[in-house]
């Protein structure tokens, strides 16, 4: 890992892409909310979007588009063009084609996302004419905006950007997310994008970003919802290669390390939440079993209003293992906030009140439930559940 | 359905059965908290009991007795005798005992049903003591008094009776229930007792209690948690019947309208609640899609936070159908505030707002989503999600 490191700054690391965000006024005026990332060379792409079957027009064009070579990524906030039916997907792929001819590239090259407000029309002819601008606009520098640009009711930009070295030389990796939690007014969702100017083949792209988002984004939860736009993208540089096996796994661990900050700042920016709580379950029968508990318990209402409340309520996550329909013996199962045991083997254990309330009042911590009966274990990031997450999402009238 | 009449009061309108409620002190003074249904002839019962895999002491005593002939359950509010091991199922095994030693009946006749919270052994001394007094107390009209004593955090008594005529006499049917948000300080729980005089053999019973909790009691949602303690048991004498067909269809109709109203009495008494919504899938694929689309529906955080909000977002109705793993497609899919659509087709429609907005003020409407593809329907009783549910829930310290 010592070749990993840490860079300020975010996509702006990258050089071989350029960027550009513009306040197009797609719903709101002074906003940016329409960006692009661009690349000259043409990029393998790799994606996981939502399963949600109500799915945007946006996700069924990258769905198309992604195993084309990619020259560019179009983004826009404040609407999902979600519900929208077939205009909406007809409006995504002008749009794609009018920045396809401004950058005399292929409109399969292109691929899309959005957030905001479900069920209106993208203004389409206000979005077309903005187009030229934003890419006279595109500039390395400009990746600085890109974070702020696709924000919806996050309260700070998340980007992250690393360097790291391997056989073939230095490279570089950085990328953006924005919140996960469902946002009033709109649906929101969940938008990451990550860049790379190490060149990995489609097929094991595909494969190590599932991975790495599996164990990042996937193992995160705010409030359960799945939304209609959810998307993550990289892309990296289609050109040939001469990676060892040492080299691809440099580059994993820089990814993974990407994946986890990003997952890491959009708990840490949840609606309303106080608090950032990685839920451990270790010991579980299979890995299934060890996902599914720590998402039961990671989702828990009871759970979460707990956490909030600085409630060391374990039989609340101990009733949500008993759920979650993972292999469980009462008498094996223990359950640990940081390092102090409050149920162990079955049973409940005197432990020491002041110091566990200084746990309990830390932003961050750590409860680990051991279900003692096998191998497989899996880390959920959740936040707490407080009165300003019921104020943000009830607050807004459609 | 004329000969179903609706009777005032609740168990003591089932004259075969004697009942009993006492202060023992278990957890706080000065509240009934133990408490008896009893039948000196022999009955029938039949029982759903919570598939949560850390279940109570209670429950594993109950599983094992249900199909026995039954005389008594005995019930205790404030400790729910969960997550305390094989101490805790010998001390559920004493007490029905020690009972049936003062009753002169089988310890095996006697179910037991606990609430409150987790993790605490039963003070056993103390309840062994007071059981001859709750013996001594038994009557008829003390049924009055059962709602109140298996209450935790309710915040009021849910008991409901109706008299039903068949071709072989008069019948009566009363019930009590508790309420279904898990509640803090305890690990919450609901429970249901349901009584009648109408004899219906054992496999009958249960299929017939079994259908009507899957409408009723499994088809509301207040927090999505199960508890470890959940338990429903209906107790009809074990006598020799000569009923035809129609009138076990009036039994069930009775048990029917017994089972929906005390499952609305749990959601309108949920935990913060301003409002108590159904939620109405029709045309759905199948009745496993209409189940999980409404249950996936009534448990959204973002449908139950714009409700209290008065937010008609019917968006976050369409990904929450779209999340739940039910057929869908978009262009098929409707959805209806009472009788005003929101969304037809899968396109948004124009609706008049001041008629939708008197509907959003109502403490009750019905929330239709119409999938378009099937004959399958399935109705949930849900409650919004209040400033007030956080608050219950995150206040407790433990």
């Amino acid at each position: 890992m010592s070749t990993i490191k840490e860079l300020s700054g975010g996509l702006e690391n990258v050089l071989v892409f350029k960027y550009a965000a513009f306040e197009c006024g797609i719903r709101y005026p002074n906003r940016l909310d329409l960006s692009l990332i661009y690349s000259s060379e043409p990029c393998w792409a790799a994606g996981v979007f939502t399963t949600n079957k109500m799915c945007a027009a946006p996700v069924i064009l990258c769905r198309e588009r992604i195993q084309n070579p990619i020259h560019a990524i179009l983004i826009n906030a404040t609407n999902a063009n979600a519900a929208t039916g077939k205009q909406g997907l007809e409006n995504a792929k002008l749009l794609t084609k009018e920045l396809g001819q401004l950058l005399s590239i292929e409109e399969n090259s292109i691929l899309m996302a959005s957030t905001g407000i479900i069920g209106v029309q993208l203004p389409i002819d206000k979005m077309k004419n903005n187009l030229p601008v934003l890419v006279k606009n595109m500039s390395v520098e400009a990746g600085a905006l890109l974070p702020r640009a696709i924000m919806t009711t996050d309260t700070f930009p998340k980007q992250y950007a690393l360097s790291f070295k391997t056989s073939t030389g230095n490279y570089t990796i950085a990328g953006i997310a924005k919140g996960a939690g469902m946002i009033a007014p709109n649906m929101a969702t969940l938008l990451c994008f990550v860049v790379t100017d190490f060149p990995v083949e489609q097929h094991v792209l595909q494969k190590l970003f599932y991975q790495s988002v599996n164990v990042s984004l996937n193992a995160i939860t705010i409030d359960g919802d799945m939304s209609t736009n959810d998307t993550a993208i990289i892309l990296s540089p289609s050109k040939p290669s001469v990676h060892t096996e040492d080299d691809i796994k440099i580059f994993n661990q820089a990814l993974h390390l990407m994946m986890k900050k990003l997952a890491y700042l959009i708990v840490s920016d949840a609606e309303g939440a106080t608090k950032c709580i990685t839920i451990k379950v270790i010991r579980a029968s299979n890995d299934g079993d060890a996902k599914k508990a720590g998402k039961s318990i990671a989702e828990s209402l009871l759970v979460k209003t707990a956490m909030f409340g600085n409630d060391p309520n374990w039989g609340r996550i101990a009733c949500a293992a008993g759920y979650s329909g993972a292999e469980l013996q009462e008498e094996k199962l223990s359950i640990y906030f940081d390092e102090i045991p409050l149920f162990k083997d079955g049973s409940p254990v005197n432990y020491d009140k002041e110091k566990l309330m200084s746990i309990l009042q830390k932003r961050e911590y750590t409860i680990t439930v051991d279900f003692g009966i096998g191998n497989s274990e899996f880390e959920y990031l959740t936040s707490d559940l407080s009165y300003d997450y019921v104020k943000i999402n009830a607050e807004y009238s459609t």
